[in-house]
């Protein structure tokens, strides 16, 4: 069985800094890494773009909202042109600097408020997709279960990958239960781990109530920002490796060989 | 004999719109679009790297410090890396804006105050080149004969391509007039088309004092963004036209047949 | 009778030119000046007060989204308390420069998307007023009369002014015929006087149906980043005086004798 | 014996944290509080100006240059009123928020780059000190003993106060040692407190070649966003009160009597 890990890398900016990319780096196949709109100066998304072509993690544009000031956590009422040509830029940008460190931009996936947004916002899920198209037909993208940005990429032609999130609480009909409510988010490593295990083996998981309920998903996603992230994340990898699965970007990239070792 | 004529596109920026594009574009073999740092939104790049395609005309990466409020045109003192990715990263920019218009980024020039601190400033120089290399080997760039930065181009391996000015006067050592000095600025158009016939005819033109001069040249650079400034350069297209010269790219692109006529 | 003009100025920025701030200037009683987050830099801002202080206008901030690239016309879902930091920072970086000036910020009027938004979006709107009665107790500010935005002003203890729209249509209910539908802008420069002339006299105006319809309004908002924009309102102003109406700030400010003629 | 300690606060942006503003103000007498130019967004500025109300430490605008991405910390070669009108707009921000929570811009320091270039750069010191005096005459401003700045704030009028740093080696003619010489920054903790204490004392203290020099200074900058430069602060601060020497802000603010204890 195989299963790719993703985490937001690159977004650190100018003197701030954010995030643990080395860690992280160590342990995920895959690096949704920052295109300069909601975080991630040139110099930190090449530092991140040669990390992940050393480690052999496929470099993802995670594509946000014009907003530093906001970290792209609030919504932006753009045109759909508007926004398919800020999803556009910022693809091509990774992508020279992913290519001046001897990789490619992967897939896509899209941040913060915008990731939100999409779930529901037709229009925004539609200019996204089609900004991925007219540069890179065919890519992978990274998505939510059933949100409008999958649809919306499979239209496109796109390869729609669904994700699930290593360390969140999920209602009985599967979809996330909101950061706001009791309970949203799990702390301990030790269950985010085991709850990883049964995703990737297909089995069901308890939701907030109780209720066994099946999630499928090609790709974990693990935080890095937070206090007790990598530890998780380090968990995570580790009990699926214990369990013979195998961890390998689901885009492009290299075989787990090639990868760091036991993080 | 063959000979480009570029011109600066792509400045306008959201609500603010600047120079006359479509103008432009029935002119020029050359388009040098700026990349997001200095101007242009990722909506005015798209359309003028699209009408680029529509016209033949090569689109060049115009790279500038990241410094809207100053359109670029005050000197930053970057160190050397971060210019490099920065530079990298508007290449990458533009050319996934360009790929997405059916075109490609052709040839580099750097922009305003960064196109003047690389005549001399050696380390900026080199870390324009290392990233124009970093991200397309061979790629022409253009600049002043003489400069710092197209004898680092030439050592990166890139293709230094001169460019003349040719609303500017030169000293006698074939320089260019500080454009706060008396006569810097050329405004008669009839003038201004016939020292670019000599120049592309590899004649000598009138130094600001007199004395003949010769300014060797790939490409000749009119400018759109001031009162008169298309109709100089529709006069400039014309009269080399009707010396039988063929006004073409000198990167990538078609031939002048496919392009807008007459200007 | 007496009645308010107010116009937006300052919304140039750096290298790029937005509307004739000059021109208005001789026309307007009221100035609603950009503060930088949608539009203008610090040195447009400076022209603009100079200005107004010179012609006796009053000095507005014009707040609004921290959005350059979308000219504050785009929806942010910003929290209630960074908007309301977000505003006490543009009103106080105009205030620092209107003092500098010879001035001082005399009322605050919303800028576009926020001025949009808060006709409805309670929480915003408490958000904005909160800020200005943080920074100045008392201020007036202009809205839509009706706005979720005046009430909360007037609960924040702040004086509530209601404009009306010179060149806008109107619903029989008052409020304005949303862009998007046909004839909600007015161009003919006669048609808008003679509207302004029946809106200070307290008479009813025709709704974009013919009802006869009655906007009660302190302040009219004339614009002036369109073509013609200036002439039409040249046009009101003269059409009030020509009435024996006196134009004159709503706040601080001089008597109109100190102001710039006829127009 | 009087004398005051500043720091640097308010540098966090959006997302990103940067220094322990909380424990830097348990500490300092002046807080120069970042104005949104090089760091610190409205709410991160608010939050410092309502600690340092609390505290009693005065308020003071650290400004810079425009460069988010540089942290201030690169020369710009910005016209004069362009700078002058930077500066203006920053203290004008702080000032509105600074009021909103109780408190005053007391004083101005220089950020970063600019700091640097106006030890010398004649026009760019002129520039600011020409902002301080248009927006608030009189002010205190704090700089390096012996700059331009300084000299160009007394002209101005404003009351020039000389800072000495904590942690920075000096050499024998009393200017710093340059960062990237080996010995420029100081880490003992003792070490640095005895030699604050000294400079309090007016006695000399031990250049970097050992040869003793006298350094004036009327306030002792302390840096908090390194690590272990908190407790190096501590150490400093308890060092001065065990001499009997009492904390106190050189410009407006209340008595030490008002603060928060002995750090």
């Amino acid at each position: 069985m195989r299963i790719d890990l993703n985490a937001d890398l690159g977004e650190s900016f100018g003197r701030w800094e954010l995030g643990d990319d080395e860690a992280l780096l160590a342990i995920v196949t895959s690096a949704n890494i920052a295109c300069g709109f909601h975080a991630g100066d040139p110099t930190v998304l090449r530092r991140a773009c040669r990390g992940a072509v050393r480690t052999g993690a496929a470099i993802g544009a995670q594509v946000g909202y014009r907003d530093l000031a906001g970290f792209g956590r609030r919504f932006i009422d753009a045109a759909p042109e508007e926004l398919a040509d800020d999803v556009l830029y910022q693809i091509g940008a990774l992508d020279g600097i992913a290519r001046a460190s001897g990789g490619r931009v992967a897939y896509v996936k899209p941040h913060g408020a915008l990731y939100n947004a999409i779930v529901h916002h037709e229009a925004q899920a539609g200019a996204v997709a089609a900004a991925v198209r007219a540069v890179a037909p065919g890519l992978p993208v990274l998505g939510l279960p059933g949100s409008a940005w999958l649809r919306a990429a499979e239209e496109a032609g796109l390869r729609p990958v669904r994700e699930a999130f290593a360390d969140r609480a999920y209602t009985p009909q599967g979809t996330l239960v909101p950061r706001r409510e009791p309970g949203a988010v799990l702390h301990d490593p030790d269950e985010i781990a085991e709850r990883c295990v049964r995703i990737v083996r297909g089995e069901p998981i308890a939701a907030v109530d109780g209720t066994p309920v099946r999630i499928g998903a090609e790709s974990l996603c693990v935080h890095g920002d937070t206090p007790g992230a990598v530890e998780t994340a380090q968990a995570v990898a580790k009990a699926l490796r214990a369990e013979g699965m195998v961890l390998a970007p689901f885009a492009g990239g290299g075989p787990e060989e090639g990868r760091g070792g036991d993080g």
